[in-house]
């Protein structure tokens, strides 16, 4: 007889790092509801739902918008592999682990790759990526808007005017700020964005939320093909060459997620669920409300860390919303911190990579958890957690001026 | 203001077709548990039990069994990119539409691909393979188990032999067997193995189970890579060639399996949760019972259709316990039909693809569908939805020979 192991049961943290956070209560019953069958009336109705939602998350009118069935790393993958055609130079102005991510994968795409860098706690000017820019002269330029490795979030628009005048197309990976910072894609002539749910937007990971325009539609077009299984008399594959990934095809996801629902792969139908929800949450408080309370929380969590005495990393100007960074004080075991707040208060805040593992921690404040609530109760669990460690600081001191900060 | 649309509410419907079918009561309930982070001791405690369950539903000691975040057809490709490197030679049986979508993906990640056909509704013998085999000498042999497009599913068990006798790596695609029909991987010799949950295992679509030997563990370990945002002094790439996606990497997702732990995706919570009550619930009815069921829904189902005056399709010695094939009958619309089905008593059954476009339907008798219940209220609906459009035929003769093949 297999082991079967016990009912499921999750205990009930609070998460307060940088991703996946807890999703929103209706987000998790709408993952409950009953399966439709892919090419159910109903179910290509909310297929046509979502992308509705999700053109008004993304501030665009883009016709393509939908859901690629994976992480947000698949998200991304889907938009580098669609876009890139082998040999194109492609450039990736590098700010954290995240844009590393973006050069690898469009590295193993077949791009001649520029990557630039900049210290990890800052972003670029934009002189400095308009330098970079009419040196390479690349096709494509990837980048992300928030960099949850070092909290850090690039001003695009100037990118976005650069790219447009000079024929390039510009890709965004928004996982990370995605319904907790301002992104109007239109506006700010972004071509293609892809995300996740797992952040601000409140539901798990899985499901990748992605948006193209006129622009990248032209490109992706000349590569489309269709699967041998099921083309019909009339079709002509494009003159561009074929995309390296079946899975990852935008030309066919387009083409399945279009009123001649072709067939690809079997749409996931609770995660769909799950990101129609998700939308369904953020643009009920509304866009403007959300920034809001994300632009709070970040001020709430950033007066109270320092009225503990703590330093908080990075450029305050270019931080992200919804993450915060924060040295481990001298002396304090910064994993052993972290385990004690997990295991003697159910409270999971992050660690992080690279040139910062063991120097900072990253505090998420987003989606349901960006409240003043979820952030009074993770600075006092830290306050006793840095005291059981002799680190001193002024009792209460934290929730206090974090719930000044809260107030504005 | 964005339109919100309505609250998600899915008509009650009974999914017969060839996938997806409805989820069992037990793995939605598991989706809407709460989420954790994913490298929370508890979390993964719960991706080793999935590795163990999955053994099992898989009969199989490998201990890489994971799951990849995406829909079945994000475990094929995971298989292939990582298998094969450019320019490999590698066989292709294909005996149905999910053959020719082995052969492109294969194609894609550079193989030079030999595919070997079948009429649809047949499969191929031992002989037939084992020529094609000793006349290209391929490094992999890649083929569908059941191929739900024609209904059949190909014997495995010499294949696997031939291609370990001959030093060659076997993968089979086994979406819409696992949890339906045998598949002892051990046994058979296979060397990887992928599937979904979305056919017999019960489950949504968006996650796919994947297991594989130390023969494929050798191969894909060459071309082990670690991202640059992550490695650490110690690391040294692997001297094949780089696997050419990120994604799909299989030797980056067993990093991530594994005790090290080292940061991939963002493991898809929810869909683990899924995928891992899926597994207690078929391993909990025991694979023998499991099997027995599937086959008794097949006889039963076979029986129906024929003494309502149905033709079945295909060769019924190597018919898919968990799909049956039906002629259309002469006169009847197939497409109104269905959709009569469909509207009339929210019952789905399956069209059909390529050659058999509008020629067959297909009937998928799987999972929690798998019962005398399901069976005979598909047929009842039929029966009426048939003499609807004139179609002569017996009054409850269907019903009453399904029950009867039910009991054996």
């Amino acid at each position: 007889m297999a082991e079967l192991f016990e009912d499921l049961d999750p205990p009930q943290r609070l998460l307060m790092g940088p991703g996946p956070i807890n999703a929103h209560p209706r987000v998790l019953q709408a993952m409950a509801a009953p399966l439709l069958g892919q090419f159910d009336p109903k179910f290509r109705e909310y297929m046509k739902q979502a992308s509705a939602l999700y053109r008004g998350v993304f501030q665009t009118a883009n016709r393509w918008t939908l859901l690629v069935d994976g992480t947000a790393r698949a998200g991304i993958e889907a938009a580098l592999v669609s876009l890139i055609e082998p040999g194109d130079r492609v450039l990736i102005p590098v700010f954290g682990r995240f844009g590393h991510l973006l050069a690898e994968i469009a590295r193993r795409a077949g791009a001649e790759v520029r990557t630039i860098e900049t210290e990890w706690g800052t972003v670029f000017t934009d002189e400095q990526l308009s330098r970079a820019f009419l040196e390479l002269r690349p096709k494509i330029v990837a980048v992300c808007h928030g960099d949850t490795s070092t909290t850090m979030a690039q001003p695009l628009e100037a990118l976005g005017r650069l790219c447009r005048g000079n024929d390039a197309l510009l890709y965004v990976d928004a996982t990370a700020t995605l319904g907790g910072m301002d992104l109007p894609v239109d506006r700010w002539q972004l071509d293609v964005v892809s995300a996740g749910l797992q952040k601000c937007m409140g539901g798990p990971s899985g499901c990748a939320p992605l948006t193209l325009n006129e622009r990248a539609e032209k490109r992706i077009l000349r590569r489309r093909h269709i699967e041998e299984g099921i083309r019909d008399k009339n079709y002509k594959a494009g003159d561009g060459p074929m995309i390296a990934s079946n899975y990852f095809d935008l030309a066919m996801i387009m083409d399945y997620w279009s009123d001649k629902a072709l067939n690809h792969h079997t749409e996931a139908t609770t995660m769909l669920y799950a990101a129609r929800e998700c939308a369904r949450v953020v643009l009920g408080e509304g866009l403007p409300a959300v920034f809001a309370r994300h632009a709070r929380a970040s001020q709430a969590i950033s007066a109270g860390l320092s009225a503990m005495g703590l330093k908080l990393f990075g450029d305050p100007r270019h931080k992200m919303a919804n993450v915060t960074g924060v040295y481990i004080p001298q002396g304090v075991d910064g994993d052993r911190a972290r385990r004690a707040l997990l295991e003697e208060h159910d409270i999971e805040i992050g660690t992080s990579f690279g040139p910062l593992h063991g120097k900072i921690w990253r505090i998420g404040t987003m989606g349901v958890n960006a409240t003043e609530d979820a952030i009074l109760r993770t600075l006092r669990a830290l306050e006793q957690v840095l005291a059981a460690q002799n680190f001193k600081l002024p009792a209460g001191a934290g929730a206090a001026a974090a719930a000044a900060g809260w107030r504005g």
